[in-house]
C-alpha cells in the first residue's frame, strides 16, 4: 500500500467530530456552520433537480456558475476573467488545492508552505513527489517571517500555497506581505495557489485582498473559492478555481482524473447565491463578527489567552492560563470528554512535534445559543 | 508546470460532445442517459436538501448510502462488508479509481493496465509515479491474451486494474478468465481496483461477476460501483468503494486529499435507489438491452461491422465495410460535421499509436427516437 497514506492519519477534524459525538459534545471543533444557507440557494438547487438535467454538465463548470464566479471576481476585486477559459469548479475547494498543485507541480519541484497550515496540504505535495519548503509565522501575532520566508525560495521553488484568510490563525495577510510574497513569486518564476475560501468571512473592516489582483500575478495565481464558506452548505462541496488561461489547461486536466465534473443542481443552486447582491455578503461577515466577539470574549473571561482573529471561522486560544498541565492534544481530548465542548489542537496544523503546543482553535460558526451553552460548560468545567 | 499534465490531452468525451454541440449532431459519443433516472430518487434528493442538514456528512460517506452500499452487496453477490469499516462514498467513480489507486501505488510500482482503456487510468497511475504495464485485448472478440497477461506480472507488480462490464468493449469478463486473473494476484500478491460502473448494464443472460467474490479476492480487491451509471444520474457524480477494512483506511485517505466528502442530499437520494426491489435492476438492463438491439441492428443494416456488447453503454463497430477511407478519428468528425451523429473513436482508448484505428463506439443509452434518427441521418449521409 502507498507508504504515505499508511503513514498519514485521519484528518483531525473527522476524528474530534467523532469524539465529539461519541461524548455528547458540542462541536467546536471541524469547521461548519450549524445554521443552514440561504433559502433560495437550496430552493434552486432543488428545482434544479427536477427539471431533467441530471447528466454531466460540462467538465470545467455549468455555464451559469462559471458567469456566477467571473462576475464575482468583477464586482468584489476588479478582477476581469474569461467565464469559458479561466474559471473551472470542482468538488470542493480539497478537490481544487489538489488539482491546483497537481496542475503545476513536477517531482522534484519545491513547493513553500506556510505553518500552521490546513492539514491536506502537506500530504498531497508529498504524494506528487514534490517537496515542502515549510515557513512558520510567529505566533501569537502569525507575522510573517519575510527574511525566512525569502529564504525558502530558490532555483527549484516552483510554487507557494497561500491560505489568507488563514486557518487556523484567522490571519488575513496584509497588502504589505503581499507584495512580499509576489516580489518573490516574479524573482523566482514561481506559481500561488491561494486558498481563499474564507475570502467573505473578514472582521472589523479587514478586506481580503486576492494575491492574483497584485501587479504581475494575474498569470501566476490559482485563486480557489468555496461556497461551502460563502453560502453556510459544507457538505455541498462546490468549489471554484480562477486562474489564467495559460494554466486553466492543466488545472481542468488535474480536474479530469479527479473527479471530471460535479453535480449540476448545486451548481446551478451555487449560481444563484454568488449573484446575491452586497448586503449578503456584508450581513454574513457582520453576523459571524458578532459570533466571534461573542465566543472570544467568553473565553476571555474564561480565563483563555485569545489571540485576534481577522477572518475565518476561528478563534485559537491560548490555553496555559488555565493552568491546564499537558499539552492541546490532552487538552482538546480532555476539553471534549470532562467539560462536553470539542475544540481543534493547533498541532495538527504543524508537520513537526517542536510546533507550539499551547494553542486550542475554536470554531464559532454556530449559533449563539450553542456558543453560551459552550462557554457555560466551560466555565462548570473550569 | 506538470508535464504529465501538460502532455496530456482533454478528455475525448468532453472534446467530442463540445464538437457535436457545435455542429447540432446527435451525441452518441459520451456515456450519458438522455433520460431522467427514477423519480422517487430525485424527489428524496431534494426532500433532503430541505432539512437543514446541508454540512459535511461524514468523511466516509452518509450511513444511510453506506448502509444501502452493504446491503447491495449482499443482496447481489452474497458479499458480506461493515458498511462501517469497509465502504468509502466518494465524489463519483473517477475520483475513486484515482482514490483506489493512490491508496495502493508507491513510486516505481508498476500497475497492470488492459487496453482498451478508459481514459483516465494511464495518467493517474503515471502522476503516482506507478509504471503502467499495458496488455491488448484481441479485438473483435476482445479475448484476454492470458500468456501476455500472466507475463505483464513480476516482482514490482502492486496492482491491476480491471474493468468489467467494460468499457469501450462491452465485454463481461467470464468466471473463467476471473479466475485466471485471481489466480496471478495470489501469486505476485497484488491488488485490484475493480472499476464496475457499468455492474447492473448487462445482456443476455450475462451476469457481472465481481473479482471480490472470488475465493481469495476478499482482502486484494477494491470494487467501484456508481450510483451515475445505475441509476442514470450521470451528473450527481456518487461513487462507491467496497473493500476490506485492511485497505479502507489508505483509500479513506486518499479520498480525505481529494474530495473530503460528497454532498449529503444527492447520498441519501441514492440510499434510496439501492433499496429500490429487484425488478428496478432488472428492468434497467432489459431496458438498455432493447436499446443495444436497436441501435446494433440499425448500425449493421447500415453496413457498419457490429462487435458483440455484453454489458455497458456502448456498441463498438467496425466502419471499414463502409468504405471510409480513414482512421477512426476522421470518421468520428466527418460523421459528427456531416451525418450530425457523434462517436467516440476508439484510439483514444490505447496509449499508443499502434491501436486499431478502424472502431467507432456508440452510446445506445438514448431514448429510441433519438437512436432511430441516428440512424435515419446516418443512413442519408451514407
Ligand atoms: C473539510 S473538514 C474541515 C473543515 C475545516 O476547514 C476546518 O475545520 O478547518
Ligand atoms: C466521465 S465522461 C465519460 C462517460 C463515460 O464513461 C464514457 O463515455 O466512456
Amino acid at each position: 500500500q502507498n507508504n504515505l497514506l499508511s503513514a498519514t492519519g485521519t484528518t483531525i477534524f473527522t476524528v474530534m467530530s467523532a469524539l465529539a459525538v461519541e461524548h455528547g459534545a458540542i462541536n467546536l471543533g471541524q469547521g461548519f456552520p450549524d445554521y443552514d444557507g440561504p433559502e433560495d440557494v437550496i430552493e434552486a438547487a432543488a428545482a434544479a433537480l427536477k427539471d431533467g438535467r441530471n447528466q454531466y454538465p460540462p467538465m470545467s463548470g455549468h455555464p451559469d456558475l462559471r458567469q456566477a464566479v467571473a462576475a464575482h471576481n468583477r464586482r468584489f476585486y476588479g478582477l476581469e476573467v474569461d467565464a469559458n477559459a479561466e474559471v473551472i469548479v470542482t468538488s470542493g475547494a480539497t478537490e481544487a488545492i489538489t488539482a491546483c498543485l497537481m496542475a503545476v507541480l513536477n517531482p522534484g519541484d519545491e513547493c513553500v508552505l506556510i505553518e500552521p497550515l490546513y492539514d491536506t496540504y502537506l500530504p498531497v505535495v508529498k504524494l506528487l513527489g514534490a517537496i515542502p519548503k515549510l515557513v512558520r509565522l510567529t505566533p501569537p501575532k502569525w507575522e510573517l517571517p519575510r527574511a525566512e520566508l525569502a529564504a525558502a525560495f530558490g532555483p527549484k521553488t516552483k510554487a507557494i500555497l497561500l491560505n489568507t484568510p488563514m486557518n487556523p490563525t484567522g490571519k488575513v495577510f496584509t497588502n504589505a506581505e503581499l507584495a512580499f510574497i509576489a516580489d518573490l513569486l516574479e524573482r523566482h518564476d514561481c506559481y500561488a495557489i491561494c486558498d481563499e475560501v474564507y475570502e467573505h468571512l473578514t472582521f472589523d473592516g479587514w478586506k481580503h485582498v486576492p494575491l492574483m489582483t497584485l501587479p504581475g500575478m494575474r498569470e501566476r495565481c490559482m485563486r480557489i473559492g468555496s461556497a461551502g464558506k460563502t453560502f453556510s452548505l459544507t457538505g455541498w462541496k462546490i468549489g471554484y478555481v480562477t486562474c489564467d488561461r495559460s494554466l486553466a489547461g492543466n488545472v481542468t486536466k488535474a480536474h479530469q482524473n479527479l473527479t471530471f465534473t460535479t453535480a449540476p443542481n448545486l451548481q446551478r443552486g451555487i449560481a444563484v447565491g454568488l449573484a446575491k447582491d452586497d448586503s449578503y455578503f456584508a450581513g454574513l461577515s457582520s453576523s459571524l463578527e458578532a459570533k466571534r466577539d461573542r465566543l472570544a470574549a467568553g473565553l476571555a473571561r474564561l480565563g483563555f489567552g485569545v489571540l485576534p482573529t481577522q477572518g475565518s471561522y476561528f478563534v485559537t486560544t491560548d490555553f496555559r492560563p488555565l493552568g491546564f498541565n499537558g499539552d492541546d492534544v490532552a487538552f482538546c481530548r480532555t476539553l471534549t470528554t470532562e467539560a462536553k465542548v470539542t475544540a481543534i489542537p493547533v498541532t495538527a496544523f504543524y508537520a513537526s512535534a517542536d510546533a507550539p503546543s499551547h494553542y486550542a482553535r475554536f470554531a464559532f460558526c454556530k449559533g449563539d445559543a450553542v456558543l453560551d451553552e459552550a462557554l457555560a460548560r466551560i466555565e462548570a468545567w473550569l
